[in-house]
């Protein structure tokens, strides 16, 4: 949806980019611009929505069990949106754009949803002109010629220019009130940039929320967590036992690279016999590289499973927002690093498994005391040259 | 199925009918009808059924557990039978016919399930017949010949004639039983028309039953509920934040319409934009009215999020029963009376929304002070002339 | 896959072998044998696992929370292994076969699942050479040429030869460890053999699991049953109500019956009519028999509802492990025997449905006095013309 004060983009559904994501397919991401000073028309969508504020300041009413409850949001905050709860925002910064992500999950149609629009008039559309003029006039008790003044006005699209005093007015309580370092509310907002990051040194911070920080993720099953790496550094390698991360890049450049076995296999195709209906592997699964740069905007997926590294430009931190899908009881295992998993392997494993003694696989694998962030390729190059 | 003595309707698989309830594909609708003093022969199913007695007064009997179970059911009744649990019934009234709307879900091939008869002959097919003879002589330690014999006589279909001494005998203890306001059972029948009415006026009155209410409900996530508009009446304009309703009408006839933004958009595709795999929608949805004559025993499905109103004819009261998918944590929001959506809004955005005065949308949002059930568009009409 | 010490055989996908099975889609059946004194390379999987130990003794790492958990197994041993928790286990016997059978449940990608192999180097290839070596380098703090070595060494397949020592020191805590005879612990292996068996008399034994039993079996929402048919014997005819069974034959033969009604559906296609959208099915199910024989390493699938019955052959014990998938809530219902189901049923249910006298109904279906396992055909014709 695009107008003057802004845009809606929502991401293709991933099925239909890949067969391999099959398994997300009915999850879907949204991005909302708004221009300064705006107001986000209300409306309800027939899905679950878990915001995360990338940029600016707003104000935002959600219509529950009777009563409006209004938050102020700001740049870091995730909040839940029930499927079907109307609500409405307003950009409340004089000068800075408001840029929110959202995971969707459709609740009717899997892997599509829409939006309903109630007020609003022909653009956007009013859902009360669908139904006839004289059940409206029934239902609201009015006569035809003044609903359809009423339903006829609004023609600036889904995002409007508001005055000041308007959005002063929709402002709400005021600022920094939003959970864990302001006033609690387990509807509310939660801040994902004030928790203690899970990591943290001098080559990146990583900061997550899991149902145990934010009661609304539960069933969701969904954990965020937001990454920022300094430039010229890089993430360990590692992956996901369960979960599978939509990882977005909310500022800086760099690249990522993946293993993934399914690739390979899926264009290898899988033989199988006869009589037993089973299928036996001639070989092993081979690995192929997924690759890719990273801008401001890229989504890319990361399955469970699948060991994905991270490494930032040498002028730009690189920050990325995770939604983190099937997340109970999910497990990040390192793989380099001082908690990396080859670590706790027995010798004798060690042995057996590289075929080679286990003292040169030690000492591969406790070299970068480092934990989680290191220095990237070319930070480390320098390093060695200079020692 | 079809006998002399009544018979079963399956409605056809929602995704067959249409992709947009791909949603709702695993979900069945069957009714049976049987005539006054007949016996519905025992049965298991591969799918978990929830009962809703349209009509009638009948007994019940599950095996569970290792034991029989026996409950009498009336108008009104639901009743949770589990799936495999084999069951068999007898409608005892003398005179008149007994209708039952289940819902069902299969357990083990989506969307589709069977019916396994284990007594019974040719007509209906006993499954021990499908077993070599050899098999069913030596668990049932009996000679073929005779197990032919027994396994053979039924040829009179699933639903047959009972003598008054035997339906007398198999209606268990007597009328009334039925949960609430009987004795209570958390496995037994519970009664959706003797609860008191969520919503109750003139024209029309609205009994809610969830998992609070009837335990059963709860792994099902479904609710039920029982609309009964008065003749001339109308359902307010609303919309399930969560659940999607399948709608039975029991008696009566009306109309309903309903806005629906998926129609649109499956005609129209979407659009794609090539580098970065997103889409953006050049504009709002549009939404199309879906409508149709009410008349007895006609279905149909109102998805999450979107609003719908139904109206009674002038002739007849509109009673429908509905059962609620995907119920847990929905909400039902108003869009037209006394807690309409809309008059929760901020004054601003009232203004902002509609693109006229605060001070137009509330004269028109709040003219109508009626809760959930108003006069319907003829009956306005008439009151506004006659005023 | 395939190494000379052992070999991993995948079931094809129940969906590609018939659409009948495409509820259990999302579950594959592997088959894991080794070598004596083998050791199984470390890697992980993006499924979830449970094994099975049909025969052998193994010791078993799992890399869990930062921490290596180290468990002896031994056969009837079950063990859930978690998605994504890497991996190695070693056939700590002198000589004899290590055989497991493991139900996978993909976390990932529908139906489909990859192995994830770190350590290693050409055969099985490491996930590390999917990395630049500059990442490679930078995340291990170590040239590229050492890192090349390392990862290279390792050509002998997924299955590797052990020596007494390794073997030795990976054998972890001493025998009969596992739970319930042995110590506790929520995590590790669970003997299904040493249990006491829900059925026994002299023509055969059952031993059942569920989750209260295993607790690791509760969020996979899975039983696990090993029945031993006495040669010469069989089993009930029974149905499960809502668990389908993935049967394995772990040694004897003999062969099962099965009731199918799916199969004669989809072949004679449904009856649909017009307007009201509504099928009215003419006739009631027909039931075709499935029967085959049963060996060691056959799969048979038997679906909820589904009456089956399997009987040894005169020469061999016939033993069968079964993972029953959608376990909670389940209940077996015997079909002949002294708690068959159509002993619960009143007399005039049983004279309407077999439309006899109650009297034969009861004479037949109260002949065989025994539980469960009884002699098979030919041992009962014999004990017939003997007596």
């Amino acid at each position: 949806m695009k107008s003057q004060e802004g845009r809606v983009r929502v991401l293709q559904n991933f099925r239909e980019r890949s067969k391999l994501l099959r398994g997300i397919e009915n999850y879907r991401v949204e991005i909302l611009e708004a221009n300064p000073g705006t107001f986000i028309l209300p409306k309800h969508c027939d899905a679950e929505a878990l915001f995360f504020v990338a940029k600016g300041r707003a104000a935002i009413s959600l219509i529950r069990e009777g009563k409006r409850e209004a938050f102020n949001l700001q740049t870091g905050d995730i909040l839940r949106v029930p499927a079907g709860a109307p609500f409405y925002m307003v950009n409340k910064d004089d000068h800075e754009k408001l840029c929110v992500a959202k995971l969707i999950q459709p609740v009717f149609t899997p892997g599509h949803y829409e939006t309903f629009f109630g007020p609003g008039g022909e653009d956007p559309e009013s859902f009360y002109n669908a139904f006839s003029i004289e059940i409206l006039e029934a239902a609201l008790k009015t006569e035809g010629d003044r609903l359809k003044r009423l339903f006829g006005q609004q023609k600036q699209g889904a995002i409007v220019k508001a005055s000041k005093e308007q959005i002063q007015s929709m402002s709400h309580h005021e600022e920094g009130g939003s959970w864990p370092f302001g006033g609690e509310s387990s509807r509310g907002p939660f801040n994902l940039l004030k928790m203690r990051p899970s990591q943290s040194n001098e080559y990146g911070r990583l900061h997550e929320a899991n149902c145990n920080d934010y009661k609304q993720l539960q069933d969701l099953d969904v954990a965020v967590s937001f990454a920022n790496i300094t430039k010229g550094s890089m993430e360990a390698p590692f992956f996901n036992s369960k979960a599978t991360k939509i990882s977005l890049v909310i500022d800086g450049d760099g690249y990522y690279e993946m293993a993934c076995p399914h690739l390979s296999s899926s264009q290898s195709g899988e033989q199988h016999y006869g009589g037993g209906g089973s299928e036996e592997r001639q070989s092993g699964p081979r690995y192929q590289k997924v690759s890719a740069q990273l801008r401001r905007g890229v989504v890319f997926i990361v399955p469970a499973g699948h060991p994905v590294v991270a490494v930032a430009s040498n002028n730009q931190n690189l920050q990325i927002v995770c939604f983190e899908i099937n997340a109970r009881g999910n497990e990040r295992y390192p793989l380099a690093g001082k908690r990396n998993v080859i670590n706790q392997f027995e010798r004798e494993a060690k042995e057996l498994a590289f075929n080679v003694p286990a003292r040169e696989v030690e000492q591969v694998f406790q070299n970068n005391k480092q934990d989680f962030f290191f220095p990237g390729p070319r930070q480390q190059r320098q390093g060695r040259a200079s020692a």
